[in-house]
Formats: structure tokens, C-alpha cells, sequence
């Protein structure tokens, strides 16, 4: 019997995938901010390379308690919405449901296992370019690979069965049994490139890879990302930054997810990828002066036009 | 008899000083850019605390071979113009002839000692908060001392006549004895506050001080600056910044030159503040992750505006 699938937070990464799965036929309720009439009356609108379809019917709510209990619960809102989860959780939640993040950056697993007991939790890593055009329609530009895993744990048999359902929706999947070395590998990429797009001034990653400057100050922070993580215990190979250049050099100009929500107004997830690395590496003894520059600069970048100031 | 004296540089700093040193009856020559009808017709006016007066004529030209043989040349041109000034200081120069400049950061005694030769060349550290409102109409905010001394040598008597001069205008000065010294005294201030009150959003001191972060990142990068000196031979207490920090304190929010110079559109002086304390730095052997940081960020900030780039 397949799974009742949650879905918490309806921007473009929660919409694309609760897309992919109601199309292949997945129980999927999705929990959606503000008025439901577009979405009941259209349905969403999925675009993308090698797709392009419609899901006419998304069974669609404004709160979890109309949604009820679910087997897997997939979370994608930001991660700076974490405290809202608290009231939105509980109504999904039965002994066996399945949480998993699919948020980025580092805390969000230990935010979900405090407050609903670790056995629950799940953390995905979405490699995708996607974007919400509106609220019924979204286009993947990239990829579109989710990393799964457990909390703490190697993959179990319902890591197993999560995957068999992307599989089926056609959503490209890997298994991991070490999730939080998967977690730093990404921020080894996410660290540099979500943070200088911002403070060099607005800029995509090819402008920045191209730039001798600001080349080797994300290999500079590269290493510090893959010392402050081997400092924690995991074991990433020092030049594990190779692979992302050699992607990073091979396509073509992305934005990364942060420099979005700045362009969009939207509140910066600087903990989660910032603050939260800085902290671990800090507390192993890792020395990452440039990542906590970046940070300091982010924060006051965000907090100066949260506070409506110049 | 005194000093014929040369400005060129008819911004905020060569105004303010020509002004003053005219009033005051110095034989002042001024090279101005652009139309001089209102300049002739109108003089300067200076306003300022306890200072509040015109000088109704002042001699001002459009180019340097009009001007003539000068004793004493004030160079207060951006160091980003430097290459103007191979045409421009030749025709100002006798076998005596002081050239003093006032410019920012590292480099420019230098540039001026291998075109002109090193013996005519002194430097003046300006500790002034002045704007230029039109071109005949500059405000004084703070101070107004100039540091002065020679390039590479003790003061000399020279050094001292041209404080006396200085004296007599009623501006605040005082020699010095080792002046590459005194100017990485001054960029232990100029590198963190004229750099982050750009990359953390075009802020002031008072609110870069006051976020808990940036305090100690002005704090870790004024501490790059001291040992880089250092290294560089100079003999800068490791508590250098502690006055820098009393003095920014007490102060009200000011907005670095580079900041001024950002907000206007005008090129940064990059390679004066950051890329030749830098590179002198890391030649010595100093460690300065975070000067380098705000180097690269800078470079392509300054570069994507003047390339016309978003």
C-alpha cells in the first residue's frame, strides 16, 4: 500500500514535488498558505526539461488538522519558518510517520527530533533549480536529485521505501547512510556561492567563478567548510571542493536559492547554512574566518532591511 | 619669504586646504577641472565650525603650465587619477619643489618618488571629515589635522616650514618623524570602517560599531592590520586599535571617504587602502584572510558598477 504524503510548505521545492507524486498517483495533501480557490480550480502546472504536465486535482488545505495523519511528511518551507513546524506538525503525526526535511543547511533534523522524537526524522538534499511562477505553476530549470537519509542512522527499509516512491514519480533519488557528511558536502558548495552572490553584489556563480578574485576566495572557503566538517568527526577528502568547481565551471549562470530570496524580499537562511556550520566547526576548533565574515556581513544585510532601515 | 604653493586636486580636501592657506595670505595656485568662471567670480567659501569665511579671489587655472614653478605642491587628487598626474606635476616642478601628498593609504609617496624622484617627495595624512557642496563651497565636519612628514627620511627642516605655513592658516598639524608608520596607523581605521560600510549595505560607523558582529570583525581585521605592519618592520602596539575604537565610539556616525565615494559613483581607492597593505602584508609574511575578503569584494563591486554590469 503506498504512502499518505504531507507536505508542508508550498514554495517551489514543496509544489514541484508534491506534483511529481500526486502525477504518479502518490496520496499526496498539500498544505498551502493563503487562498486555495486557484489551486482546487487549476491544479498545478509542472514544467522542465523532459517534462511538461498538469496534475488537474492536488488534494489542497490551509492547516494540517484538515489534512490528518500521514505516513511521510515532507518539510520545505524555510528554514527560518522552523517555530511555525511546532503547532503544524502534531496533527500529521502518528507512531510511525516519517518527518523528512527537505530544508537546507545544518539544525533542521536536530530542530524536528527535539521536538518530535528523533526515531520520526528524515533529512533529504534537493539538488534542483526550480521556481514558483505562480501558486499552480512551477519550472525545474536543473537536476532535481534529492539525497535521502536518516537521522543519525544509516538508511533503513523505510528509507528504502521513500526512495521506491520517488522512483516511481520519476524523481531522481540516492540513498545515503551518512547524511550529515552529505549535509557539509553541499554546504562546501552552498557556503561560498549562496553567500558571496549576495555581498559581491547580486551576482550568479558564473560571474563569481570567473572573477580571479572571488575564485579563490570560494576556494578559500571551500577549505574551511571541508576542515571545520573532518574537525566534526566526518570524513569529507580535502579536495572534495574539486567536484563542485568542476560542476560550478560546466554550467551555465545560477542564482543561488539565497540570492532569490534576496531579490525577492524574503528573510535570509543564514542559520541554517551559516551560523550553524560556524558554530560546529568553531566548537571542534576549526579556525573559518571568511565563512564568519560572510555571515556577520549577511546578518547585517538582513537584519538592516528587516528593520526597514537604509 | 614664503611658500608659492601648487594644489592639484580641487575636490573637498584640495579645496578646504587652498582655502584656507589663501585666506591666510599663502601665494595659492589651484588647479581646478572644468569651467573657472565661477570660481573667479565668486572665490570660495568655507564653512565649519568656529570657521565661517570666503576667500574672494583665489588664482585658479585649468592646467598646470599656466600655474608654473611652485615651492610646495599639495597632491589631493584620488589615487585612482594617479596617472594624470605624470603629465600634470612636471610643469609645477624646480630642483627644490616639495611634493606633499595628502591622498589615502599605501603607494602614493612611492609613485610620486619613482617619477619625480624620492627627494622631493613628503606626505600628509588628513584627519578630516570636509564636503565639497559646489565648486566653490566646501563644509568642514571634523578636525582637519594633517600628519606631516617625509618620504622615507626623518622630518626635516623643509618639513618644518611647511608647518609653520600650516600654523599660520590655522590648521591643525603635527610632524612626524616616521610617516610610513603613521599611514598604517591610519589604515588600521580606514581598512575595516571605509571597506564594511560598503559590503554591509552602505552604513555608517555608528551602525557598524554597534552591530555585535561587525564590531568584532573591525576588531579581527584592525588586529590583520597591526601585525601586517609588523611584519612590514613598522612598530605598532598590538593595542593600537584601542584609540581608534575609543575615538569611533565617542564620535557621531560618519561615513567613510570610500563610502562618499561609492554613494557619488566615483571609482573606490582599492589598491591605496587594501591591495598595497595586502600585498606588502603577505610579502612579509602576515596572515589577512579577512583585509583579503573585503579586497576581492570591493574589487568587484567597484568593478561590476564601472563595467556597467548589474
Amino acid at each position: 500500500m503506498g504512502l499518505r504524503v504531507g507536505i508542508i510548505g508550498s514554495g517551489a521545492v514543496g509544489t514541484y514535488y508534491g506534483a511529481k507524486l500526486a502525477h504518479a498517483g502518490t496520496d499526496v495533501h498539500l498544505l498551502v498558505r493563503g487562498d486555495l480557490s486557484e489551486i482546487r480550480q487549476h491544479g498545478i502546472f509542472v514544467r522542465g526539461e523532459n517534462e511538461n504536465f498538469q496534475v488537474p486535482k492536488i488534494n489542497s488545505y490551509n492547516s494540517t488538522k484538515e489534512i490528518g495523519l500521514c505516513d511521510l511528511v515532507m518539510i520545505a518551507v524555510k528554514s527560518t519558518s522552523n517555530s511555525e513546524l511546532i503547532d503544524l506538525v502534531p496533527p500529521l503525526l502518528h507512531k510511525q510517520t516519517m518527518l523528512l526535511t527537505l530544508q537546507n543547511g545544518l539544525g533542521n533534523e536536530e530542530f524536528l527530533a527535539e521536538r518530535f522524537g528523533a526515531e520520526h526524522v528524515l533529512g533529504g538534499l534537493c539538488f534542483i533549480a526550480v521556481r514558483r511562477h505562480s501558486k499552480t505553476e512551477v519550472e525545474r530549470y536543473d537536476n532535481g536529485l534529492i539525497v535521502l537519509g536518516e537521522f543519525g542512522r544509516p538508511a533503513a527499509p523505510r528509507t528504502h521505501q521513500i526512495a521506491a516512491e520517488f522512483s516511481r514519480a520519476g524523481i531522481k533519488y540516492s540513498v545515503t547512510d551518512t547524511l550529515a557528511l552529505e549535509r557539509w558536502r553541499k554546504l562546501i558548495w552552498n557556503i561560498p556561492f549562496n553567500g558571496l552572490s549576495i555581498v559581491a553584489g547580486g551576482i550568479d556563480t558564473a560571474a563569481i567563478v570567473r572573477d580571479e578574485n572571488l575564485r579563490q576566495l570560494t576556494l578559500d572557503l571551500m577549505n574551511e567548510v571541508i576542515v571545520a566538517a573532518n574537525k566534526c568527526g566526518h570524513q569529507l577528502p580535502s579536495d572534495a571542493w574539486r567536484e563542485h568547481m568542476r560542476r560550478t565551471d560546466s554550467m551555465s549562470g545560477y542564482k543561488p536559492s539565497t540570492l532569490s530570496d534576496w531579490e525577492a524580499g524574503r528573510p535570509l537562511e543564514i542559520e541554517a547554512i551559516w551560523g550553524e556550520p560556524l558554530r560546529r566547526g568553531i566548537a571542534a576548533g576549526a579556525t573559518m574566518p571568511r565563512t564568519e565574515m560572510l555571515y556577520s556581513l549577511l546578518n547585517k544585510l538582513d537584519g538592516e532591511r528587516r528593520n526597514g532601515a537604509p
